[in-house]
């Protein structure tokens, strides 16, 4: 086991005690709400997006206690932004992580309410005095938030990703429809995280930068992995892209040009990062996960 | 015509206006989410909520484009949750406002992610700097929106909606489900308004006490129209509350008793504006307008 696998496993366990926390048992409907938010958000996934939240804010000494919210924010978004896709009204997918997803350990309309509280619960948070005593600070992350989730970010990524005629898509319609879909919450996690931590214009701008070339290399890995790995190994159906005749890079650059398209990209994001000196190590050991994951 | 439902409609008209610039049109499938947007947002409704918002804060003078931008934050927050509970898995209503819903006229999975935009923007206007120019007050107006309408708010009064066992409910069960459901947003729009221009923690205290009075009374007249107006007239079909045998104050109060106890909510929540004078009375107007609707 490398040493970066056991960062992340740290702030995983770190971000699982906070999104328990953030999301307390209550009993009758309210509690059933609450039940599929936590089976929507809890116990699941390598949580990405929150390291890098945390591992942004790090570089610039922040404490953990607001990191950690920045962090269970995008965390939220991204959960029910898996709870909504799933159903069945949209991809109809049964397991996530491994498990029955949201509406069908409980049902589609509790999996919708559960999708749009998660949604709000990030808001709430973030609004919280608790994540950065500067309202404008606070206000600057949740904005940012909004607009990577929101119709011309995440949500309008999963129109195009639904409606648009993906067989004719060339090369710069899938990176854009990347970009939206995943590209946008994954640059809000380091952004967020540099935010929260005071960064200047130009260090979020680098992280930005970072993120970006990120987001786009986790995308062709992913559809790497979606053609070569199994169910089992991935905790969700394999070989849906090429069965519903999605449009992925696989397909527009041949497996071998996908591989160093994302080879070439993960040293170029860490680039970004070589003005931080060694307080970006484990943003650059994210870099290198993203690269190597099996699933 | 009385001069207040001049002025309710005058405000819709600025709501309206502003609501058509939050939303310009677009090409492609990114058009499609902001053409659902529109169709489930412009065009509709007595805009009740942003004209508490409006109406609240003109009583501190505070410039009409900041108090409009709450009004519409707290518009998008409603029209989202009505276009998820039409949804086939929640209330499965084909017509709103006397328009087919947004499902109807697009599809589920355009009207749910339409939703979900719909709610983020909310929060992504009330994060930007035009709202006000204090991020502390911004925040605290985003806060309250999203306790508003999160799990313990309108999300959680859905959920009891759609899963208690109501045949059962007392009076109180009915009420807390109200709360929830309908009322918080309402609170929110009296508050919101307030915080926005710059009400001391009694006179926010005042507006809360007045819109939670409204909140309960809007509901008791909800319940009296749904039992005696046709379809037409509401805009939505008639008569649902008694064949779900839902609970509702008609069926525990009786007629006569839920008029009258909606009569006796009007004048107390006029009562607790009585120290604003008269700057009060269009709120003032607004809950004889309450008690007077017919659809």
């Amino acid at each position: 086991m490398t040493a970066f696998s056991e960062t992340i496993k740290e702030t995983a366990a770190l971000v699982e005690t906070a999104l328990d926390e953030f999301l307390p048992q209550r009993d009758g409907p309210l509690g059933r709400v609450v039940d599929a938010m936590r089976w929507g958000s809890l116990d699941g996934g390598k949580r990405l997006r929150p390291f890098l939240a945390i591992a942004a804010a790090d570089m610039f000494e922040t404490p953990r206690e607001r990191s950690i919210r920045v962090g269970c924010a995008v965390e939220m978004i991204h959960c029910y932004s898996l709870i909504h896709d799933d159903l069945p009204a949209m991809d109809d997918s049964d397991l996530r992580r491994g498990r029955p997803s949201v509406h069908k350990k409980f049902d589609d309309a509790t999996a919708i309410l559960a999708g749009d509280a998660l949604l709000t619960q990030a808001f709430e948070i973030l609004a919280e005095a608790d994540t950065h005593p500067d309202g404008n600070i606070r206000c600057a992350i949740a904005l940012e938030l909004a607009r990577a989730s929101g119709k011309i970010g995440m949500v309008g990524g999963q129109m195009i990703d639904i409606y648009a005629e993906q067989k004719d898509f060339d090369l710069a319609g899938v990176t854009e429809l990347q970009r939206l879909k995943t590209g946008a919450l994954i640059r809000f996690s380091a952004v967020g995280g540099g935010i929260v931590g005071g960064a200047s214009d130009d260090e979020v701008a680098a992280l930005s930068a970072y993120a970006e070339d990120l987001g786009l290399a986790f995308q062709i890995v992913d559809d790497i992995l979606d053609a070569t790995a199994d169910a089992e190994t991935l905790g969700k159906p394999a070989g849906q892209d090429a069965e519903m005749d999605k449009a992925t890079f696989i397909k527009l650059m041949g497996m071998d040009g996908a591989k160093s398209k994302a080879s070439a990209l993960v040293e170029r994001c860490k680039s970004h990062l070589d003005r931080f000196g060694a307080a970006a190590e484990p943003l650059k050991g994210a870099a290198d996960f993203v690269f190597e994951r099996k699933s």
